[in-house]
């Protein structure tokens, strides 16, 4: 089913595009990327922001907390990934795995939301502000792992009352029942629409042709 | 591995126990129920919400929104489950469907929590507060089902400093594969411990033994 | 200065109008009735929801917890408020002073927040979720009290990025000086706008007018 | 009243020493200057951190955005406050004034909370899961301004559940009739514990005791 998007009220939410997630030599991208070539990660996911850019709808990149030393070391309760975190340093703050991907900076006009301590990135952040603060109330969720930081944040916009957007090729996760689950089996319970690149890329330029 | 809880600062979250969900008779119990047999819900249901109550440890309701008429009419975005809501009008208020299953009933130590409009149990509602007014870091999540509104609840526990467990067996969902995503695929990304009912029943009264 | 309102994204917060609070016979009313008659308090609210409905502008309950019996008894820290209420009853469930004064009714339009426990109508409640699913960018607080609940709801209803109006003279409290706090110290720091009732009225039927 | 504190369970919350409110040349210390050498804002700060560290309490950091090119440009509702620091670049990042007062450094044991945008050191930020993930019930806020951030840090740890103490002497305003309002006529409807500098250092000293 197309979905149409008002331009002003729309923004592309890009979770987690570290270099140590969707680059040649990160941390994590011999994990991924099996699912990121079969789904043409990298190429969708340039495809949607540069499309939502000429259509005039906002990106807000969505970041992961930059691991630091001595994080969660006090905590009482890290969760298992970050207690993996804790050993494998990933997205380290000041080295190349913890920068944005070459390809996905940010521009101008886009926002850079607080970095989340876990998978939503709502949660303990400035995203529902910013979201309100520039008259968003449709999102459209790309990036990283389908099944944690994406679903998690797109399951939490729900929440909150935004209508959600899964785009089931701009997205990659570690095992492809992974993506099986996030696209088939819970996203169907949650998010509003569920669409391939094709089809947001398409709604974008249907967007700024309405708007121009 | 097993857990080990202090009773004065452990919750069992029972999500959503109505009759239209858990019961013969109830709408949504032809399509849990294959799931919910198979691993002995109900029987599994009455042994962790018994031993958390003789072990001192806190239940709490956390109910899904009874449907009412006019729900989600005015709503701009009401989700794929809402939107099938308002034609099945699921747990109606006022109905035995809405009714929580008799052998699931609050009892005087137990706190009911508002009801949630969507999957968490915290978005929208007072579970935060009420865990933190009774002192509680540890969760248990029980209930159904097993990859909506047990999932989100859990995720988002996690999310805001809770040492989070799942328990197999004493949830259900509508298919074997929506189990194992809850449960194997994403359940260890976000949850602190995932066992079965005997392993928590046996923590509790360990945990009962302690305190005595 | 003059504000405008779009009635369709335009909500009025009708906060805590308990007998309890606003009406003769209340158990508050002795305190608050030298404040809220000099003020007008009754008239300015009556005018203010009139306006509201007329103009098409929707009016939000954001109801106070109603007393029970064993509210607060298990809390480890309540608030001096809620110590007070546990000894004094107020808005209790099932008793006039728990309901809503005569004039103030929902109606078939308005919505019915989840009660708060404290001061905020939008913490551990659904008030948020509600404003977005009704599409609401401005929020009218009016009701009582000036310095506590009204003041916490608009001060939390800022910080999730609403545009928030005061009514200096749709609110009353135990003192004048703390009207003095609430309109001339704090408001202006926070709010958007701080009205007279006259205004806000006139603002109701020029958005009216500009919508027939 | 004497409060009692378990420093592993209680945090000092530092809101915005920055030398632009607390420091000799900050852009706004000329309007806070005769109200914090009323009471020796800056020799109270000092003890009631120092004697925290001593005790065992941790310090968290509860900082205000420091502002930078572009902050609240795009924003719809930007509030007064921050419509002022557009103009006046308050806390501007890279600058002195965006600084921490020399004498309030982050120590190794410390915390540095996400920058809040508005005057809630909760809202938008990490802080209700820090203080969660440290074990953290009670809390005690200082620094500036005794009736924006610290007041609405306040009001909301309480919402949140926590046990909330503010120090009338540790704080500072722009006006006398602030600081009244802030601790005699709106900080005992929701602070559990309004105190002097010695009474908090006692308690901390006493704290350090007890746990030796």
């Amino acid at each position: 089913m197309a979905e149409t998007y008002n331009p002003r009220r729309t923004a592309v939410l890009l979770v987690d595009p570290y270099n140590d997630f969707i680059s040649e030599g990160g941390k994590a991208w011999p994990r991924l990327e099996p699912v990121a070539k079969e789904v043409g990660l990298l190429d969708n996911l340039r495809s949607v922001v540069t499309s939502a850019r000429q259509g005039g709808v906002r990106v807000m990149f969505v970041p992961h907390r930059r691991w630091e030393p001595g994080d969660y070391e006090t905590w009482a309760y890290p969760n298992p990934t970050q207690q993996s975190i804790r050993t494998r340093h990933s997205f380290a703050r000041g080295t190349w795995g913890g920068e944005f991907h070459p390809d996905f900076q940010p521009q101008a006009e886009d926002i850079v939301i607080h970095e989340h301590w876990a998978q939503s990135g709502f949660t303990n952040t400035d995203l529902d502000l910013q979201l309100k603060q520039h008259g968003i109330s449709h999102v459209v969720a790309v990036g990283v792992l389908a099944n944690t930081c994406v679903e998690s944040t797109s399951r939490i916009a729900m929440e909150l009352g935004y209508h959600v957007t899964l785009v089931r090729d701009a997205t990659a996760a570690y095992l492809p029942e992974m993506m099986h689950a996030a696209h088939e089996l819970n996203g169907p319970t949650f998010a509003h629409s569920i669409v391939t690149t094709a089809e947001v890329v398409a709604a974008f330029e249907e967007a700024r042709s309405g708007a121009a």
